[in-house]
Protein backbone atom coordinates (compact mmCIF):
# COMPACT_ATOMS: atom_id res chain seq x y z
CA UNK A 1 0.00 0.00 0.00
CA UNK A 2 2.86 2.46 0.86
CA UNK A 3 4.62 1.74 -2.48
CA UNK A 4 1.34 2.13 -4.33
CA UNK A 5 0.76 5.43 -2.84
CA UNK A 6 2.07 7.45 -5.77
CA UNK A 7 -0.62 9.97 -7.14
CA UNK A 8 -2.58 12.96 -4.71
CA UNK A 9 -6.11 12.01 -4.24
CA UNK A 10 -7.37 15.20 -4.34
CA UNK A 11 -5.39 16.75 -6.71
CA UNK A 12 -3.40 14.02 -8.63
CA UNK A 13 -0.09 15.65 -7.99
CA UNK A 14 2.98 13.34 -7.10
CA UNK A 15 3.23 12.21 -3.53
CA UNK A 16 6.45 12.28 -1.67
CA UNK A 17 7.32 10.16 1.28
CA UNK A 18 8.85 12.10 3.85
CA UNK A 19 9.18 13.12 7.64
CA UNK A 20 6.96 16.72 8.23
CA UNK A 21 7.78 18.53 11.09
CA UNK A 22 5.82 18.14 14.55
CA UNK A 23 5.33 14.62 13.52
CA UNK A 24 6.29 11.20 14.88
CA UNK A 25 5.94 9.43 11.74
CA UNK A 26 6.92 10.07 8.40
CA UNK A 27 4.18 10.61 5.78
CA UNK A 28 2.78 10.85 2.41
CA UNK A 29 2.70 14.06 1.56
CA UNK A 30 1.51 15.78 -2.11
CA UNK A 31 4.06 17.67 -3.76
CA UNK A 32 1.25 20.08 -5.48
CA UNK A 33 -1.22 20.97 -2.87
CA UNK A 34 0.79 19.65 0.04
CA UNK A 35 -1.94 17.66 1.44
CA UNK A 36 -0.44 15.09 4.27
CA UNK A 37 -1.95 11.69 3.83
CA UNK A 38 -2.51 9.77 6.35
CA UNK A 39 -2.41 5.64 6.03
CA UNK A 40 -3.49 3.72 9.06
CA UNK A 41 -4.71 0.07 9.83
CA UNK A 42 -8.61 -1.56 9.11
CA UNK A 43 -10.77 -2.89 11.22
CA UNK A 44 -11.89 -6.31 10.81
CA UNK A 45 -15.26 -6.45 12.50
CA UNK A 46 -17.03 -9.66 13.71
CA UNK A 47 -19.35 -11.65 16.47
CA UNK A 48 -19.41 -15.11 17.33
CA UNK A 49 -22.89 -16.19 17.99
CA UNK A 50 -23.71 -18.57 20.63
CA UNK A 51 -26.37 -21.16 21.11
CA UNK A 52 -26.40 -23.76 24.17
CA UNK A 53 -22.09 -23.27 24.38
CA UNK A 54 -22.39 -23.99 20.44
CA UNK A 55 -20.90 -21.28 18.14
CA UNK A 56 -21.85 -20.70 14.71
CA UNK A 57 -19.63 -21.04 12.05
CA UNK A 58 -19.29 -19.79 8.21
CA UNK A 59 -17.54 -21.85 5.25
CA UNK A 60 -16.06 -19.05 3.45
CA UNK A 61 -17.28 -19.64 -0.23
CA UNK A 62 -14.77 -16.23 -1.38
CA UNK A 63 -10.92 -16.26 -1.30
CA UNK A 64 -8.70 -15.82 0.28
CA UNK A 65 -9.15 -19.02 2.35
CA UNK A 66 -12.17 -20.42 0.40
CA UNK A 67 -13.46 -23.66 1.75
CA UNK A 68 -12.23 -22.60 5.36
CA UNK A 69 -14.27 -22.56 8.48
CA UNK A 70 -14.35 -18.86 10.20
CA UNK A 71 -15.96 -16.71 12.65
CA UNK A 72 -18.39 -14.31 10.62
CA UNK A 73 -16.52 -10.97 10.20
CA UNK A 74 -15.31 -8.50 7.61
CA UNK A 75 -14.02 -5.27 7.35
CA UNK A 76 -15.97 -2.22 9.19
CA UNK A 77 -17.55 0.40 6.84
CA UNK A 78 -17.89 3.70 7.18
CA UNK A 79 -20.61 5.18 8.43
CA UNK A 80 -21.64 2.49 11.16
CA UNK A 81 -20.54 1.66 14.61
CA UNK A 82 -18.18 -1.14 14.71
CA UNK A 83 -20.86 -3.40 16.49
CA UNK A 84 -23.09 -2.80 13.86
CA UNK A 85 -20.74 -3.68 11.43
CA UNK A 86 -20.47 -7.19 13.04
CA UNK A 87 -24.31 -7.42 13.22
CA UNK A 88 -23.96 -6.50 9.55
CA UNK A 89 -21.54 -8.94 8.80
CA UNK A 90 -23.24 -11.74 10.20
CA UNK A 91 -26.19 -11.06 8.36
CA UNK A 92 -24.31 -11.30 5.08
CA UNK A 93 -22.32 -14.32 5.23
CA UNK A 94 -24.77 -16.48 7.94
CA UNK A 95 -28.47 -14.92 7.57
CA UNK A 96 -28.14 -14.45 11.63
CA UNK A 97 -28.85 -12.19 14.14
CA UNK A 98 -27.61 -12.66 17.64
CA UNK A 99 -29.16 -10.02 20.88
CA UNK A 100 -26.58 -9.09 23.89
CA UNK A 101 -23.61 -8.37 21.85
CA UNK A 102 -20.17 -7.89 23.75
CA UNK A 103 -16.84 -7.41 23.07
CA UNK A 104 -14.82 -10.40 23.37
CA UNK A 105 -11.00 -10.29 21.23
CA UNK A 106 -8.95 -7.34 20.37
CA UNK A 107 -6.54 -9.22 17.87
CA UNK A 108 -4.11 -7.18 15.70
CA UNK A 109 -2.16 -7.89 12.58
CA UNK A 110 0.90 -5.20 12.86
CA UNK A 111 2.26 -6.90 9.65
CA UNK A 112 -0.87 -6.27 7.05
CA UNK A 113 -2.34 -3.50 9.29
CA UNK A 114 -5.74 -4.82 10.71
CA UNK A 115 -7.38 -5.28 13.96
CA UNK A 116 -9.79 -7.91 14.34
CA UNK A 117 -12.40 -6.84 16.94
CA UNK A 118 -14.57 -9.58 17.46
CA UNK A 119 -17.52 -9.45 19.81
CA UNK A 120 -19.91 -12.70 21.54
CA UNK A 121 -23.75 -12.50 21.41
CA UNK A 122 -26.41 -15.06 21.98
CA UNK A 123 -28.35 -16.42 18.60
CA UNK A 124 -31.87 -14.86 18.40
CA UNK A 125 -32.89 -18.32 16.88
CA UNK A 126 -31.38 -20.97 14.76
CA UNK A 127 -33.17 -19.79 11.56
CA UNK A 128 -29.34 -19.34 9.88
CA UNK A 129 -28.71 -20.38 6.28
CA UNK A 130 -25.73 -19.82 4.24
CA UNK A 131 -25.03 -15.87 2.68
CA UNK A 132 -23.40 -15.33 -0.63
CA UNK A 133 -19.93 -15.21 0.56
CA UNK A 134 -20.40 -18.98 2.36
CA UNK A 135 -20.64 -22.29 1.65
CA UNK A 136 -22.12 -23.37 4.66
CA UNK A 137 -23.17 -22.28 7.80
CA UNK A 138 -23.40 -24.32 11.02
CA UNK A 139 -23.19 -24.75 14.99
CA UNK A 140 -20.20 -26.62 16.98
CA UNK A 141 -19.65 -27.74 20.29
CA UNK A 142 -15.87 -27.17 21.39
CA UNK A 143 -15.04 -31.10 20.52
CA UNK A 144 -16.80 -30.38 16.71
CA UNK A 145 -14.74 -27.47 16.21
CA UNK A 146 -13.15 -28.29 12.85
CA UNK A 147 -9.52 -26.63 14.14
CA UNK A 148 -7.40 -27.76 11.12
CA UNK A 149 -9.82 -26.15 8.67
CA UNK A 150 -10.22 -22.68 10.29
CA UNK A 151 -9.36 -19.97 7.86
CA UNK A 152 -7.71 -17.17 9.87
CA UNK A 153 -6.08 -17.43 13.27
CA UNK A 154 -8.26 -14.45 14.90
CA UNK A 155 -10.66 -17.29 14.42
CA UNK A 156 -8.75 -19.93 16.58
CA UNK A 157 -7.93 -17.53 19.11
CA UNK A 158 -11.41 -16.43 19.51
CA UNK A 159 -12.93 -19.81 19.64
CA UNK A 160 -10.43 -20.57 21.81
CA UNK A 161 -10.92 -17.79 24.51
CA UNK A 162 -14.62 -18.42 24.43
CA UNK A 163 -14.40 -21.60 25.53
CA UNK A 164 -11.58 -20.27 28.28
CA UNK A 165 -13.80 -18.08 29.29
CA UNK A 166 -16.98 -20.53 30.06
CA UNK A 167 -14.99 -23.35 31.89
CA UNK A 168 -13.70 -20.14 34.18
CA UNK A 169 -17.34 -18.76 34.30
CA UNK A 170 -15.27 -15.41 33.09
CA UNK A 171 -16.32 -12.38 30.68
CA UNK A 172 -12.82 -11.49 30.16
CA UNK A 173 -12.11 -9.41 27.15
CA UNK A 174 -8.86 -10.36 25.51
CA UNK A 175 -6.03 -9.01 23.85
CA UNK A 176 -3.91 -10.89 20.90
CA UNK A 177 -1.86 -10.40 18.15
CA UNK A 178 -0.50 -12.15 15.17
CA UNK A 179 3.39 -11.85 14.86
CA UNK A 180 4.36 -14.16 12.15
CA UNK A 181 4.85 -12.38 9.32
CA UNK A 182 4.46 -16.01 7.41
CA UNK A 183 0.90 -18.19 6.79
CA UNK A 184 -1.22 -15.28 8.15
CA UNK B 1 -13.21 12.62 2.33
CA UNK B 2 -15.43 11.13 -0.24
CA UNK B 3 -16.21 13.97 -2.26
CA UNK B 4 -12.26 14.59 -2.22
CA UNK B 5 -11.06 11.19 -3.43
CA UNK B 6 -11.00 12.17 -7.19
CA UNK B 7 -7.81 10.81 -8.23
CA UNK B 8 -6.34 6.95 -8.29
CA UNK B 9 -3.45 6.72 -5.66
CA UNK B 10 -1.93 4.32 -8.34
CA UNK B 11 -1.93 5.62 -11.75
CA UNK B 12 -3.55 9.05 -11.01
CA UNK B 13 -6.57 8.03 -13.21
CA UNK B 14 -10.06 9.78 -12.71
CA UNK B 15 -11.90 8.02 -9.65
CA UNK B 16 -16.02 7.02 -9.91
CA UNK B 17 -17.99 6.12 -7.27
CA UNK B 18 -20.26 3.63 -8.29
CA UNK B 19 -22.04 0.14 -7.06
CA UNK B 20 -19.64 -2.70 -8.34
CA UNK B 21 -20.44 -6.76 -8.30
CA UNK B 22 -20.47 -8.68 -5.82
CA UNK B 23 -20.37 -6.16 -3.43
CA UNK B 24 -22.58 -4.36 -0.70
CA UNK B 25 -21.61 -0.82 -0.50
CA UNK B 26 -20.76 1.55 -3.49
CA UNK B 27 -16.74 1.96 -3.73
CA UNK B 28 -14.37 4.58 -5.53
CA UNK B 29 -12.88 2.53 -8.38
CA UNK B 30 -10.49 3.97 -10.94
CA UNK B 31 -11.73 4.28 -14.00
CA UNK B 32 -7.83 3.83 -15.47
CA UNK B 33 -6.45 0.97 -13.74
CA UNK B 34 -9.78 -0.38 -12.14
CA UNK B 35 -8.38 -0.45 -8.81
CA UNK B 36 -11.03 -0.73 -5.59
CA UNK B 37 -10.27 2.09 -3.19
CA UNK B 38 -11.81 0.86 -0.21
CA UNK B 39 -12.13 4.01 2.70
CA UNK B 40 -12.64 2.46 6.35
CA UNK B 41 -12.58 3.84 9.63
CA UNK B 42 -9.79 4.93 11.58
CA UNK B 43 -8.94 3.98 14.78
CA UNK B 44 -8.00 6.23 18.02
CA UNK B 45 -6.01 4.29 20.31
CA UNK B 46 -5.67 5.51 24.15
CA UNK B 47 -4.84 4.27 27.73
CA UNK B 48 -6.37 5.90 31.09
CA UNK B 49 -3.68 5.68 32.87
CA UNK B 50 -4.61 4.48 37.40
CA UNK B 51 -2.72 5.56 39.96
CA UNK B 52 -4.20 4.88 43.59
CA UNK B 53 -7.65 5.74 41.87
CA UNK B 54 -6.81 8.98 40.38
CA UNK B 55 -6.89 8.88 36.32
CA UNK B 56 -3.74 10.85 34.43
CA UNK B 57 -4.95 13.49 32.37
CA UNK B 58 -3.30 15.29 29.61
CA UNK B 59 -4.33 19.06 28.51
CA UNK B 60 -4.41 19.60 24.61
CA UNK B 61 -1.56 21.96 23.32
CA UNK B 62 -3.02 21.47 19.98
CA UNK B 63 -5.94 22.26 17.80
CA UNK B 64 -8.82 21.01 18.08
CA UNK B 65 -9.87 21.19 21.71
CA UNK B 66 -6.38 23.03 22.52
CA UNK B 67 -6.53 23.42 26.18
CA UNK B 68 -8.66 21.21 27.09
CA UNK B 69 -8.47 17.73 29.15
CA UNK B 70 -8.53 14.28 27.83
CA UNK B 71 -7.82 10.44 28.34
CA UNK B 72 -4.08 10.25 26.66
CA UNK B 73 -5.02 9.04 22.43
CA UNK B 74 -3.96 9.36 19.15
CA UNK B 75 -4.79 7.96 16.13
CA UNK B 76 -2.97 4.00 15.58
CA UNK B 77 -0.80 4.19 12.75
CA UNK B 78 0.46 1.48 10.08
CA UNK B 79 2.69 -1.51 11.72
CA UNK B 80 1.55 -1.32 15.45
CA UNK B 81 -0.87 -3.06 17.61
CA UNK B 82 -3.68 -1.86 19.51
CA UNK B 83 -2.19 -1.80 22.47
CA UNK B 84 1.06 -0.49 21.44
CA UNK B 85 -0.25 2.47 19.66
CA UNK B 86 -1.95 3.24 22.83
CA UNK B 87 1.13 2.87 24.92
CA UNK B 88 3.21 5.45 22.35
CA UNK B 89 0.44 7.57 22.22
CA UNK B 90 0.83 7.94 26.30
CA UNK B 91 4.38 7.90 26.12
CA UNK B 92 4.06 11.57 23.78
CA UNK B 93 1.24 13.00 25.34
CA UNK B 94 2.18 12.58 28.63
CA UNK B 95 5.93 10.95 29.15
CA UNK B 96 4.04 8.23 31.60
CA UNK B 97 4.30 3.93 30.82
CA UNK B 98 1.43 1.75 32.18
CA UNK B 99 1.55 -2.12 33.03
CA UNK B 100 -1.82 -4.65 32.71
CA UNK B 101 -2.68 -2.42 30.02
CA UNK B 102 -6.46 -4.20 29.13
CA UNK B 103 -9.48 -3.01 27.08
CA UNK B 104 -12.24 -0.81 28.81
CA UNK B 105 -14.21 1.18 25.78
CA UNK B 106 -15.20 0.73 22.60
CA UNK B 107 -16.59 3.86 21.08
CA UNK B 108 -17.57 4.15 17.32
CA UNK B 109 -18.05 7.79 16.01
CA UNK B 110 -19.81 6.76 12.87
CA UNK B 111 -20.45 10.24 11.56
CA UNK B 112 -16.63 10.92 11.25
CA UNK B 113 -15.28 7.18 10.68
CA UNK B 114 -13.78 7.05 13.87
CA UNK B 115 -14.06 4.35 16.74
CA UNK B 116 -11.98 4.58 19.69
CA UNK B 117 -10.44 2.47 21.69
CA UNK B 118 -9.35 2.95 25.10
CA UNK B 119 -7.98 0.68 27.48
CA UNK B 120 -6.58 0.84 31.13
CA UNK B 121 -3.65 0.44 33.10
CA UNK B 122 -1.46 0.94 36.21
CA UNK B 123 0.85 3.96 35.79
CA UNK B 124 4.16 2.28 36.15
CA UNK B 125 5.36 5.45 38.35
CA UNK B 126 4.70 9.36 38.60
CA UNK B 127 7.10 10.74 36.89
CA UNK B 128 5.36 11.84 33.75
CA UNK B 129 5.39 14.92 32.26
CA UNK B 130 3.96 17.10 29.06
CA UNK B 131 4.77 15.88 25.98
CA UNK B 132 4.84 18.04 23.08
CA UNK B 133 1.13 17.69 22.33
CA UNK B 134 0.51 18.64 25.91
CA UNK B 135 0.74 21.77 27.94
CA UNK B 136 0.19 19.89 31.64
CA UNK B 137 -0.49 16.47 32.73
CA UNK B 138 -2.10 15.84 35.86
CA UNK B 139 -3.84 13.06 38.18
CA UNK B 140 -7.39 13.43 39.56
CA UNK B 141 -9.38 11.49 41.75
CA UNK B 142 -13.64 11.12 40.81
CA UNK B 143 -14.92 14.47 42.51
CA UNK B 144 -11.56 16.51 40.96
CA UNK B 145 -12.69 15.68 36.97
CA UNK B 146 -12.87 18.95 35.00
CA UNK B 147 -16.14 17.92 33.30
CA UNK B 148 -16.78 20.79 31.71
CA UNK B 149 -13.71 21.04 30.06
CA UNK B 150 -13.04 17.92 28.69
CA UNK B 151 -11.81 17.47 25.31
CA UNK B 152 -14.06 14.98 24.12
CA UNK B 153 -17.07 13.00 24.72
CA UNK B 154 -15.07 9.58 24.13
CA UNK B 155 -12.87 10.78 27.51
CA UNK B 156 -16.10 11.76 29.47
CA UNK B 157 -17.34 8.07 28.42
CA UNK B 158 -14.30 6.55 29.59
CA UNK B 159 -13.74 8.06 32.59
CA UNK B 160 -17.24 7.76 33.90
CA UNK B 161 -17.10 4.08 33.00
CA UNK B 162 -13.92 3.56 35.08
CA UNK B 163 -15.30 4.73 37.84
CA UNK B 164 -18.32 2.87 37.68
CA UNK B 165 -16.42 0.09 37.47
CA UNK B 166 -14.50 0.96 40.70
CA UNK B 167 -18.13 1.28 42.57
CA UNK B 168 -19.28 -2.08 41.21
CA UNK B 169 -16.06 -3.81 41.34
CA UNK B 170 -16.58 -4.92 37.71
CA UNK B 171 -13.97 -5.49 34.91
CA UNK B 172 -16.87 -4.73 32.36
CA UNK B 173 -15.77 -3.48 28.79
CA UNK B 174 -17.76 -1.18 27.42
CA UNK B 175 -19.20 -0.58 24.11
CA UNK B 176 -20.76 3.59 23.59
CA UNK B 177 -21.40 5.56 20.46
CA UNK B 178 -21.70 9.28 19.76
CA UNK B 179 -25.22 9.60 18.03
CA UNK B 180 -25.35 13.29 17.37
CA UNK B 181 -23.17 14.66 14.59
CA UNK B 182 -23.03 18.24 15.72
CA UNK B 183 -20.65 19.13 18.53
CA UNK B 184 -18.06 16.31 18.54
Amino acid sequence: MVDLFKYCPHCAGPIVYKSIPDDTHPRHVCTLCNTVHYLNPKIVTGVLPIYKEKVLLAKRAIEPRIGLWNVPAGYMENGETVEAGAERELWEEAKAKVKNIRPHLIYSIAAINQVYMLFLGELVDINFSPGEESLEVALFSEDEIPWKELAFTSSAVCITKYFENVKLKSEKVHIGQYTHPKNL
